[in-house]
């Protein structure tokens, strides 16, 4: 089944109808507009009822249709498609859906299939066009048959609102909060409207109201009072359609709606070459770019974009597109989640933003001892916030160069490098730049200039269906040629590898590299790296023995750094050079762990983490470091602080967004949430292991190594929610300029259904896959099942 | 009057009740609740309604007074403060607050007003302690007697609600949305009460529901049916509340409750020692900082944050404090503004965050088209994303230079420099750092490199009650010495002052010294300047003639940049150098206009906007460049493009914000919100000139002339919402490490009042005060009059 995304077609006027409480006449408005569209406009309706409770003569769809078409035929155009009335689930008893649909014997749809029948009709409608009526059941937070509240359970779809409001005593308070539930979940409200009272008038009060948000209200007549037959009920109601159907006000109403349906297309339709003669876009060569590559997203639920398509006539104008990137590898929640919405909105409405220096609030202080907590790393116990990953990193690199500084004795204009990893990226503002080796990022910058020294290593992965530890031909000299495993469990098996020659070699290599750095007067203040895969360099999975061998040799020899070198007494200070890992993409369950650091079994002096850290919603970052990092800021003068803090530091939105995700996470991780996953790469190699976590991916094993066999596949790799496939060069080009993985990412975008595509991103000849960490098995399936089409 | 913000007493453990509808059962359950605390518990209780409507005999507080401590008397300790029950307003017509009120021939209290009445209550109740309930009218957005909603009228005491569900049909869905507007509006839902019914049992699936949140649900017994008599009814009432009151249920719920206050006051209490313990804090000396001078921030709204007080006892532990750095300059449309919440809320519904390289969603593109209307600069036509003003800086300048590089034809190795102003400052992240002279913000940073020229300059300010342009001692052989004037309004007029003797110098001056810097061999690739105020540096109000005249020389002498010099045909070109404007600070009516250029009459080639950009919510960042600009990045090479971003490049919920924010200030402007201060400062001089947009300020000029004349001041100056008097510096130390203006500083956290205090940041022995755009002149002249007497 498709994943059930948005819905927009051009001349079907698509509208759900909600109430602002049960009983404020949802069925009757819904008849009036179904009504003045046949009769005034003499536009074709579909009327659709997607869950009804109670005796089926009494259903809103056989309201309609005695009061729509079948009793106005005369003012008419009938014909058979003129005028639908359809109801796709009735439950007998008139309770909620979900408890009706339970006591019943019928079939109980889940979510995503009563979504899809819905997609269903309208998509069959679109061909006739006109307008659809979509009407839900009691409030906007009634249940739908699964029990999820309507609010979310529509809001896939995101079809434009009319609210229809309460008239009666406490109807303002009704309408707006029910107002508000649906504007908090990105629904457009486009229409207000409610019957007259002269009593309680609160048409005032909400004409007001809703004009400040732009939205037009308006009013009905009132309904007659109930009659003592039912006939005389029937024969009054009857009057009230004949002579409101054809009112001008709600011609107006229609009017307006249409118009606003017109408006959504015209302006989703000119949104590409708008952006393109405005926007200045991030990482794009605008010469290589047109309106027609820039894909225009209407909204984003779960795993999906909803994005544009350039359909002319009855075709879907929207389509799903799975969010390959992760947007940027930010994702891991899910688009739209109500959680981490409700979590922002509740800060937003409590705080703003207010003044972090020297003061605090609940949202940074809990994140920071949440986050503490998560790491489980007893050298770090201080948090500095900062706006992104690359901001975190300068934080980072100003906290390290201090503290190697002021243990060594060095001058404040003796020159600092780091040590780090070729291939390494750790962002855009030029401190971060300047940590990394020349490259195609930064080497064109005119103020880049790269401070330090930058490993080679040996990297991990599946190739023609075996995991290899490669070895780069300029270190097969040191480490020998490539080495097969068994499984990936295997070469993350780092206390066994620890006791091979392998160890020893990379130790010896890393001590006479850096020995010989000495001889040539280099002078170095941090190691850092991210821990286990390089993201931006080409998500280049590094031997983590490697890793370990480097971070175990720097620490363990001070002496290659500074001649007064020494060790401190506490066990938790840093030796050798301070230890600073860039989680920010890696870490935070990226790689199936709550740190990256975790799988490598290192403790940094200095961990820096954004992206995921706020489940995929807004910019933040913290960068977490030890005590005694912490007291090499210490003095007496004002100015040895460390002189770093944007406007928005610790802002409370969020870190309250922060820490309803890091609560989410560690709630899937530890209700087994990934356990099916997991099962799926358990080997007996594991099980034989005490205790070990598993080394795991939402990825399937099976697909890795199919994967691993294709022709045009060089290698290929799996971790946590990270998929990355490595694509022949046959141009030669290679690295960031590679255009190998371009077909591949063509293909999947244009994809194979008119219900969905997947968008991606490449790095070179890399094409990677991020799934969220709520990402379902299913979804996965239907990625990989695509994949496999592609791939062959 | 002080401000209206939260309470909070040790003892007093004071709740709102809230309810989903309206006649969902609130005075029956505030009912057992306070007879609960009185019988089970031997608390003391108050009940206030704040306002009701309809007869008095019937109206809640006489219920309460009738089945609480008078009826059931026999249980309880009967003393005359053990029970009270209160109304605050009532109104005879049973209809809505605001209706009832404005036909009644009472009072009608404004919103602050009612607010300062349930304070004074709670105030007088604290030293007795116990219990208080404040019951609302209707359901959450039911109007107060002004006709504001009472979620929003409310939200500045922000007390913890109890929630009364509705048990009926629809009640679910009016439940839950009644939670979700308390909730995004910042207040704490402790407890959710409801009647059984055995028929719709809404009660399980809101236990699951609130369970879910972490707040318990729980039920009481139905209700009696009516009952013929009234004499019947209360019969019944009364066998209901000997019953319930008395029930383990609501000991149980008053029990989690109590628990829920204590936690509050304990978390509150401890928050800066935590704090202390794990937070870095931004431009902080953690040797100077301790626990104490932690300032813990419980909410915050409007213009006030609300602080923990230390206090034993009955005192409010919680006191306003105005947010006189405007949280670090960003505020502008107050705290918790239900607007910003609400724009929010709605992208993180709609979108989450979505990809934006190559792909397009409609706030990024609305904010681009928006935020280049607001400018007015027909040179601008592009707009790049990023995070924070360092960010946007950093994109600045690598725009510049690659500009310059690319016209002139310099090399990738070539150093190149900017030119600027002595004091500026840009940014925390290296970049941005680099485009500032050493100062003690950069001077210790391991791998700071200042990067150009920077010029020195007159300043701008009132000093013994003269407005001035200063010159600094070593300019006066160049430009003579301090100039008077009439008035501020006379300095801004750069029309008449061009023609003046001083602009000639200016040129003169600018141009022998990039003269000189050009023989010298130094060569530069953009011109950056804080427009009119520099920020940072001290506050810093620049003549801005002379910037004006900088840009003028830079502009016109491309002969003092390069040999290949030449002027470029398009009007909107840059040339000279590109001029990038860092109004990160200044613009966005920080200063009173849309831009601060706009000031300067100025039109930048790049410009640099955060902080006000978002009304004070959320970290964002937007680059406008002009599309020469542009263009010097486009080339056959994807790796010539700008390298530029950060994965929330465009985030949804800050441009929904941003759109939101830039609206509503336009909103304040052209409706003439700031026609008071205006006028205040409007001058014959002014009235004589066509159509000039006015100098002015929030803070009065009386006000400012006051305080120039004060013997511990040096100089002040006004402008928009700025406020910034320099203190003379008797310890002589000067600059960014004096302590002058701590005195000050600390007398107005102090305060004089119980109620509030001021919150305000020093720059060295510069103090500062910043109002937000919908501060009030009632709150700035509270202010000032704090002021006048801390400086006499």
């Amino acid at each position: 089944m498709a994943p059930a995304g948005a819905v927009l077609y051009r001349n079907l006027r698509t509208f759900q109808v909600w109430g602002a409480n049960t009983e404020v006449g949802k069925t009757v408005i819904s008849t009036v507009l179904c009504n003045a569209a046949r009769a005034k406009l003499k536009d074709r309706v579909q009327y659709i009822k997607p869950v009804s409770t109670g005796n089926i003569e009494d259903a809103d769809s056989s309201h309609i249709r005695k009061f729509g078409i079948d009793r106005l035929a005369k003012h008419l155009d009938n014909t058979d498609e003129a005028f639908k009335s359809l109801c796709l689930h009735q439950y007998e008893l008139p309770i909620s859906p979900d408890r009706a649909a339970a006591v019943s014997n019928l079939h109980i749809p889940n979510d995503e299939a009563l979504l899809s029948e819905i997609r269903q009709v309208l998509s069959e409608r679109a061909e006739l066009g006109g307008w659809a009526f979509i009407e839900t059941a009691g409030g906007v937070h009634s249940p739908g048959p699964s029990g999820t509240s309507q609010a979310d359970l529509y809001r896939p779809l995101r079809v434009p609102a009319v609210l229809i409001a309460d008239s009666k005593l406490g109807g303002i308070s009704q309408t707006i909060a029910a107002y508000e539930s649906l504007k908090i979940r990105g629904y457009d409200v486009e229409s207000v409207l409610l019957f007259e009272d002269d009593y309680y008038q609160n048409d005032h009060q909400l004409k007001t109201y809703f004009k400040q948000h732009g939205t037009p209200c308006k009013t009905l007549p009132k309904l007659h009072a109930p009659q003592s037959s039912k006939e005389a009920d029937e024969e009054l109601m009857l009057r009230y359609y004949e002579k409101h159907s054809q009112s001008p006000i709600i011609e107006e109403v229609l009017s307006h709606m249409k118009q606003r349906h017109d408006d959504r297309v015209k302006n989703l339709e000119s949104m590409p070459s708008r952006a393109h003669n405005k926007i200045w876009y991030p990482f794009t060569q605008s010469t290589l770019l047109s309106p027609e590559k820039i894909t225009a997203i209407d909204s984003a639920s779960g795993d999906y974009f909803q994005t544009l398509e350039k359909k002319q006539g009855a075709e879907s104008l929207i389509k799903s597109s799975f969010d390959g990137s992760g947007s940027w590898w930010t994702q891991g929640l899910g688009h739209g989640n109500p959680q981490l919405m409700l979590a922002a909105a509740y800060a937003a409405g409590r705080y703003g933003h207010v003044m972090f220096a020297e003061a605090v609030h609940e949202p940074a202080l809990k994140l920071a001892e949440t986050l503490l907590d998560y790491l489980s790393n007893p050298r770090l116990s201080r948090v500095f916030y900062s706006d992104n990953g690359s901001t975190g990193i300068e934080v980072a690199v100003k906290m390290a160069l201090r503290a190697a500084r002021i243990r060594y004795g060095w001058g404040p204009n003796d020159n600092l490098g780091v040590l780090g990893l070729s291939g390494s990226y750790h962002g855009d503002t030029m401190g971060a730049m300047d940590c990394s080796e020349p490259s195609t990022y930064n080497e064109k910058i005119e103020w880049y200039e790269g401070k330090g020294f930058w490993f080679s290593y040996p990297t991990v992965s599946c190739v023609d269906g075996r995991w290899t530890v490669a070895v780069p031909p300029a270190l097969q000299d040191q480490f020998g040629s490539d080495k097969p495993f068994r499984s990936l469990a295997d070469i993350m098996d780092l206390e066994s590898r620890e006791a091979s020659r392998e160890y020893e070699q990379y130790r010896v290599f890393i001590t006479q590299t850096l020995k010989q750095l000495r001889v040539e007067g280099r002078r170095f203040g941090a190691l850092i790296i991210e821990p286990i895969v390089l993201g931006a360099g080409g998500m280049i999975f590094v031997d983590p023995l490697f890793q370990r061998a480097l971070v175990s040799v720097v620490r363990s020899s001070p002496e290659l750094f500074a001649d007064d070198a020494h060790f401190p007494n506490s066990a938790n200070a840093w030796t050798g050079l301070p230890v600073i890992f860039d989680e920010v993409f890696t870490g935070l369950y990226r790689l199936g762990r709550s740190s990256a650091a975790s799988l490598l079994q290192v403790h940094p002096d200095i961990s820096v983490h954004a992206k995921l850290l706020t489940g995929g919603l807004l910019p933040l970052c913290a960068t977490a470091a030890s005590e005694d990092i912490f007291k090499a800021f210490e003095s007496d003068d004002k100015s040895d602080a460390l002189l770093h803090g944007h406007s928005y530091t610790a802002h409370a939105v969020g870190c309250s967004v922060a820490i309803e995700s890091l609560e989410e996470m560690r709630t899937l991780d530890t209700t087994g949430a990934w356990d099916e996953f997991k099962s799926r790469w358990a080997g007996p190699a594991q099980e034989s292991e005490q205790e070990a976590e598993p080394v795991w991916s939402v990825w399937s094993k099976d697909f890795v190594e199919w994967t691993s066999n294709r022709e045009r596949v060089e290698g290929v790799w799996a971790l946590g929610s990270v998929l990355s496939i490595t694509l022949k060069d046959l141009q030669g080009a290679g690295g960031y300029k590679s255009t190998a993985a371009k077909d591949v990412q063509a293909a999947l975008f244009k994809g194979d259904s008119a219900d969905w595509n997947i968008h991606s991103r490449i790095l070179g000849n890399v094409i990677y896959f991020m799934a969220g960490q709520t990402t379902s098995t299913a979804t996965v399936q239907r990625v990989q099942d695509v994949l496999r089409k592609v791939l062959v």
